[in-house]
């Protein structure tokens, strides 16, 4: 696999070097750097923020490398990241007498590191915190880049704020219990990473098929796309939108579905959702060929389920795709991929368009 | 008055100009100017946070200067500076459709600016926000130094993050309007500046007495001394706790006796009590002189009513300001002054130290 990565116009900002920032730490034997990593802040007190599932599966293997600390619990799931579960963990926080000097340690997946971030960045007008992912989704995307934040009736992350953890302690041993489905979920970001920034390793790994023995590889690499996208745009003025690739779709999918009991998606199941519509309109717009598009379509349907959505659900998601973070005024902006391994933001698509994208997806 | 301020021990970063900074607008004639800002700004959207005193008093003022734009409506008073006010104007700012490039004008006090601020720093990661404030309190500290947030469960501004105005429009005509009570509670945090940074214009004015028909040059001379501490040390790492002397006593006098209906102060009001008992502690830590305290006190007791405390409210009162921001583990860190026109910070308390300041001032 490549680790330099050069396939972006030289007009917008090269991604010339594929590299983790220093921050971050990678590997099987990485969780005793934590302690060293707390000692370095020297640190007042140390809260863990863990949901039920990392308590039981993870917790105990960190625990070794944490000196005395308390443990804030909250419910796992997406549904739990919510304004309500904020207030419990600043409460908890405030029982703690945690102050500026204390590092909150967020052990789980993208809903425990994009709340927990956000609670600590806000808590007492920021502590400081570290960031253990420990599924895919969150290794690869969600603990890399400064976001934090939360859901709003019912819209993702509409709340929250950039801020950047002390470390994050990447760990891919975590990757052995966790359900094949959330696997797929975290592999979506790497797909998208590929598609956005590294067209030959995209042509290696299509072929492979779906999955790899040699996570650490691929999270290394996925996290350097990240960290080097991010550091040439960290606040998201333009380049950065890069990463939005499948998300403006994806997105809208995954709020309308997490609203239907029974068929919610996963994070990177609808962002698969959401890159096909989305490599549909970059065909469209005479950016993406055919052929590009079909290599993709059929990696993407080898690995995630067709979702079944009816015509009053591409109604409805098309309508969400509007309220989208990334819009200006009322145009859709959408980052589409001029050709594999390379994207282009703030393209206007319409709501017709949108619709359209997702009657593709239906008829797929 | 001295425009220039330098009293500070070289040990400490100098305090060697006072100067406004330049997003800060002062003046009779300045509102105008806000047309001017928002254009600079190539908004999307323009949305006012008004509560129902600035709506009336103050709002048609600014109107003329505002392109088309929407109202928030918010009720005055400390106490609705929570969790569920932010969650109404997060709700209102997604049914307006604000985006990243909106523009949140906020236009009223403290209260106003500090969760208007936070609202629009975590709404969407972020939008622009502009500080009219209306009260002297806000003028000349509250909208200076990019500190946002509201009060969590009884304590103040326990959640927040550091995010700079795009700009501040402080019209000091505004204060026609205010009642002296609360005239009296910004004027604490002009004594405090003197106090900090400017012994010869805490000298000049405490010999006139009570108020000033200068307001301009007032407010200029404060929020420069303020605008040149924050510039010095923005997230408050060290220097910019000078800033803190009177809050640690102040805030925990003014938290306690919320909660106690009719007994309830203005924040200026807690401060200068704060401002005693601090100056107190910093004579028996002999950084102070007596006939220095003296000064203070003559000049405190002329103008602010005394508080009558019971030694129940002075037990409680010593208890909540252990859970102060500014502390560290379990020490009570307290910015004290070592000479009129000079403080320093980090200066450790005991509880029982705090309780003797409050019974001191009890009894003065």
């Amino acid at each position: 696999m490549p680790v330099e990565g050069s396939c972006l116009d030289p007009a917008i900002p090269v991604l010339n070097k594929i590299r983790v920032t220093e921050n971050i730490h990678i590997g099987r034997n990485v969780l005793p750097q934590l302690k060293a990593v707390l000692q370095n802040l020297a640190f007042s007190k140390v809260a863990v923020l863990v949901d039920e599932n990392t308590l039981h599966h993870c917790y105990p293997q960190v625990k070794p490398y944490l000196p005395a600390h308390d443990i804030i619990q909250i419910q796992s799931g997406e549904a739990h990241k919510t304004l309500q579960t904020c207030e419990y963990i600043w409460q908890r926080m405030t029982e703690l007498n945690l102050d500026r000097w204390s590092v909150l340690v967020n052990l789980g997946g993208g809903v425990i590191g994009d709340m927990g971030g956000f609670c600590a960045a806000t808590f007492k007008r920021g502590l400081y915190f570290v960031q253990v992912p420990t599924t895919l989704l969150a290794q690869v995307d969600a603990s890399v880049g400064g976001k934090t934040g939360i859901d709003f009736h019912g819209l993702k992350n509409h709340i929250g704020v950039y801020k950047e953890p002390k470390a994050v302690i990447i760990d891919p041993g975590f990757l052995s219990t966790l359900p094949q489905r959330q696997l797929k979920s975290g592999y979506a970001e790497i797909i998208k990473h590929w598609l956005i920034a590294d067209a030959a390793a995209f042509e290696e790994q299509r072929h492979i098929g779906l999955f790899t023995e040699d996570w650490d590889a691929l999270i290394r690499h996925s996290v350097g796309i990240k960290s080097a996208v991010v550091e040439a745009d960290p606040l998201e003025g333009g380049y950065r939108k890069v990463l939005n690739f499948g998300h403006t779709v994806g997105h809208a999918v995954e709020s309308y579905l997490m609203e239907q009991p029974g068929r919610e998606l996963l994070h990177g199941e609808a962002i698969a959702v959401g890159m096909l519509c989305e490599a549909y309109l970059s065909v469209k717009k005479e950016l993406l060929t055919r052929r590009e598009l079909d290599q993709i379509e059929t990696f993407l349907v080898s690995i995630y389920e067709k979702v079944k959505l009816t015509e009053e659900d591409i109604q409805s998601m098309a309508k969400l795709a509007l309220q989208d973070k990334k819009n200006t005024h009322t145009t859709i902006n959408c980052t589409l991929l001029q050709g594999i391994g390379k994207a282009v933001w703030d393209q206007p698509v319409t709501l017709a368009e949108i619709q359209e994208a997702l009657r593709y997806y239906q008829l797929l």
